[in-house]
């Protein structure tokens, strides 16, 4: 298994590379019964889309949704739903001659020593293109979320040095941000950072917040696949992240019982809405670092196929940071993991099997 | 799945209760030809054994792993291998006034949720005792590790706001180390700091840092599968952890591209051994945060079944932090991902296929 | 994974060999709220002990249950339930002469061939008590299926060429059958034909039927793991299983539609209970052929370590033909499978899941 | 999940209705370094195309496969293949009075009770334009088994009552026969049969056998994972199977331990190249009972959606018999199951780890 297939009752398979013939997922496990058309995914997918303002690529796709099947009469089947955007701006050419060398900060070398070939197209299977699967089949997680009262939301929480200030929060304009930030005050600065990175032919980190309302308790299995677990691979699986943190993270590793216990009464969440795997009922807190955008235009050492240390300066086209459109991704993978979750829940006592079955033989 | 099985080739299946029967693990997967004793666990097992000194618990348990199946004339067979360790210094009692409270910072309100029912006898499920099943089965990942020149090492690398300085790295230190941290300076320093919090009836956060030498280029699957992703999986899944970093973690959200990038030539490790989902070559380093242990004998507000809040200061046997001790657990879970994916890449490419059963025919 | 887990949601691991210290399962994902205790299980148990009488192996063993986790004041918890059986009368020196022989019709080669190593004492992992766990398990799986008005009941139906009369069954009669065969005659004439068999040194064939009453219809999940497809995995997955067959099953080969259709309005069950993969709510019916036991006293040819032949005449202790021990094992792999099948319906409408989980919000 | 993949680390995910807008397969974990092209699986594809010749439906689809992802300069590069057939004959109306009414023999009421609504156009998903994904997917294993000197191939070797004879079998005939029988008398007989039941405006079962040289000793995980377990799924995994055997299969039941076993020196092979799960390093024999065609035109009862018994006779384009179309699935299906295993298999020792692995560091 090469890794393409993620969740255990409701499961998604992403395919596609970046300059090949198309992108796409299939979701197997859908509930049936579910309205759903095109435009529930295409307004998740417009989110993610290039080519939207100055902070990202300039590739311009349109990346328009096709649904080819387990959709019938407006309503989901419960059969696999087969999602196809086909690519449509390549440059294949600009990527040439990166098949003999090696960028620093991707993965080249890896699938190079993996598998002994690669499609260094465009980052191939790595592109941030791999992503539009996940969304798509997020947007169908997140709609059924929604139906069960469940509301996933992320924002770039940070951008380089620059971090959103909670006194500022205004959810309205986070949704015209141009970087996904809630915080007025802090995009401007934002933005000046970011100008002077690309000046630098450089590029910037940022961090991503992501909260989930309305999940009731015990929803997680103890040991391995716990809620936390699960969101730990789920956001470590998205390109670039380098760390993840559930409620107060890492700050709680310096904090004593007394301050992190989350008593009775009071409206403190330092665990995030997650206790020993499972959702304990409050808001679920995950931030996750993304690490710069590694292809900059600035002149890098790269090793070469050839053994030699080689000057690189890449060309392309590429986001100069990669936290805004990866909100989206971030709510996506975490509804996919929420719903995935709930859905094995339902048989975790005899008493709801019951409920279900018994009906069948009065 | 109640999500007690984790790996896809190398599969480990834990159970147990901190006052039931025992604990144990199933082994599924391990290849044959592995020399394997009860020593070779044991010794893994010892380094999280309770009632060492004054900062671990006094449960006194001997901990006594018994190999059941799978070993045969001492060495592993390719069947299932079934460890087994018996409980020992219950202290049922200690824990009848729990049956009607949820502590704070604990999974209790979680389990009643999910399962209607739950062993609350010094945690049950999500004791710290959960984690021998998956020592003794990372001890035999370790060693099969081991013999592909692959080794794995964690350590305290903070205690509350104590930090240990890479300067001061004494590795022989850290083995008779009481908090498994290689700077004895720190250690000095965290020990007054523990001190300080067990007068207070409090406890103590901590980090550790694992790092794994020797792993070849090109293992991790990409996409969901990721090197990161599954060990973001694999140290969520112990207990107390909030925050995990691959590499500079956070710290790479606020550096710039060019800042960040391990560019070729230099000696800079800031992706942490893992670029794009795969190993770099270079040494993996994952960093994780332990909450303080939310068993705190100071008096809290809890909530009770009753829906009333009850004041509750808990008794019983108690690590006063969990970062030393959960240590080996942190190496061990590390330890599984990687024989797993390193079983996983085998297939990776036909050429090897052809290496490996080209012998059969001719 | 060396494939000793088996199930989805419903999840069992096996482990344990003949000669071993013992055999044993853990059973993760059973629901909570289970009334459970040592004799439910026991009682299965029993059904396939050695030593009953002259048609089975003279190995005396009280293969007493020990339930170790997984079960707190009598129910079922939902963490994983670990049972184990002893070994107790072990002759491990008859076997010693098969570590350098390949036995006619059993796994030897293949094991080593595969692992390069091999048990060779009581036929180790691929010994018939390898099955302790599968009863164990699904002794659980039936108890909680019986809740839900779910019925599991297998025979055998033939013995050699002595077939079962159904114009003769007595149900009762079955319960004390040496061969658990329901025609009493049929069960004479078997027993005639057994011990001829015995007294030429040799062994017999047999086939079990399976009848599972009170499944809903829609239970099975289309493509891949159509319920027949799951049970033919089970079923074949029980040792000296040659063929399965679901209703008519073969002789369905030689009928015509409208022969073969089973039509509203009539009685027929041509289908077996299974239409497309899923239950149609008729008496699901499976059929499996179990080759005669390859033990045999007889004089066989033999390829041994050396490469060369050898001759072989079998000690140790054997049951002269495998299907009525097999009987419960068929009924406990089949209840495991309709268990799991049915846990993973639940999610099938999002109707079900918003009845489930929309109590969780108001 | 909804049972749409199938596989360990070599993995397909199919999707897909008769009447959608296509049908494909995701093929995840194929091995790097395969050369690759449309043909290739094209040829595969070809030979279950309907329309081919009075016994196979008049429904007429080109079905060219297009390769979306997963090669790149002719060779796969061990990402996700996504592979993809528009649909293009389809007569949905023919279909429409199929929505309040459940077929007999179809499984169409067990969709309805499953899922609540149903894609009755042509059997949607339950259609035999599923296989196309299995087939895809088939086409590329099989090729790379060749490559390791396996071969898989399989015959209709029963129409109705008419049984080809090994004593007249012509390969070379088979490639041209219309019901893929290498029994040039036989299939004379067979279309006489098949002509009078469609006369009758009835269908007719059969039987395909399929054989599979070259496979190493070892293959097949022992316990649920067996060789002939996976083959049993994957093999009643397709639409109409009603029975499975292995080697002998039910006659294995009717014959003693000394005319069953395979002893050394003979050339027998009762056990159809399977023992104890595992391949012995015979050849692979299967045979595959496949139901007659339950649309037939014949009138017939059918329960409606209200509750009441209609007739029914069915229009629309059906195959008279199953079997011949279906031989490419059963090759494909057992390719899948046979490379998935070899795979599987790399890790079972440690010595061939640390041959693939010893490499790395020298």
């Amino acid at each position: 298994m090469a890794g393409s297939t993620y969740g255990t009752l409701f499961r998604i398979t992403t395919w596609g590379e970046s300059h090949g013939e198309g992108v796409g997922v299939v979701v197997d496990g859908c509930p049936a019964g579910l309205d759903l058309c095109g435009e529930d995914i295409q307004k998740y997918l417009d989110r993610r889309k290039p080519g939207q303002n100055q902070y990202t690529t300039k590739r311009s796709e349109s990346d328009n949704i096709r649904i080819l099947s387990g959709v019938f009469e407006g309503k989901t089947t419960g059969t696999p739903i087969s999602l196809l955007v086909m690519n449509e701006d390549q440059h294949s050419k600009d990527y040439s001659h990166l098949s003999q060398i090696y960028r620093p900060g991707h993965a080249d070398y890896g699938y190079d020593a993996k598998y002994g070939i690669r499609d260094y197209r465009g980052g191939g299977r790595s592109s941030g293109r791999e992503t539009i699967g996940r969304v798509a089949a997020g947007a169908i997680a997140a709609k059924l979320l929604e139906k069960m009262g469940i509301r996933v939301q992320a924002y770039t929480a940070s951008v380089g040095p620059v971090v959103c200030d909670p006194a500022n929060f205004d959810e309205a304009y986070q949704k015209s941000s141009r970087l996904c930030m809630p915080d007025p005050e802090a995009e401007l600065q934002a933005q000046e950072y970011l100008d002077e990175c690309m000046q630098n032919g450089d590029s910037a980190g940022g961090t991503v917040i992501c909260r989930v309302s309305g999940v009731p308790a015990g929803i997680g299995e103890p040991v391995f696949d716990k809620l936390d677990a699960l969101l730990g691979q789920a956001i470590f699986s998205i390109g670039a992240v380098k760390g993840v943190e559930i409620g107060d993270g890492f700050a709680a590793a310096q904090a004593t019982g007394s301050q992190n216990n989350d008593q009775c009464g009071t409206h403190t969440n330092h665990a995030g809405g997650i206790l020993g795997g499972m959702s304990s009922g409050k808001t679920i807190v995950i931030r996750a670092a993304f690490k710069p955008t590694p292809s900059i235009s600035q002149k890098q050492h790269a090793l070469g196929k050839d053994g030699l240390v080689h000057d690189l300066a890449i060309k392309g086209r590429h986001d100069p940071l990669i936290a805004p459109r990866a909100t989206v991704v971030v709510e996506c993978m975490t509804a996919i993991v929420i719903l995935d979750l709930l859905m094995r829940n339902m048989s975790a006592r005899l008493e709801t099997m019951l409920s279900v079955y018994g009906g069948f033989r009065d």
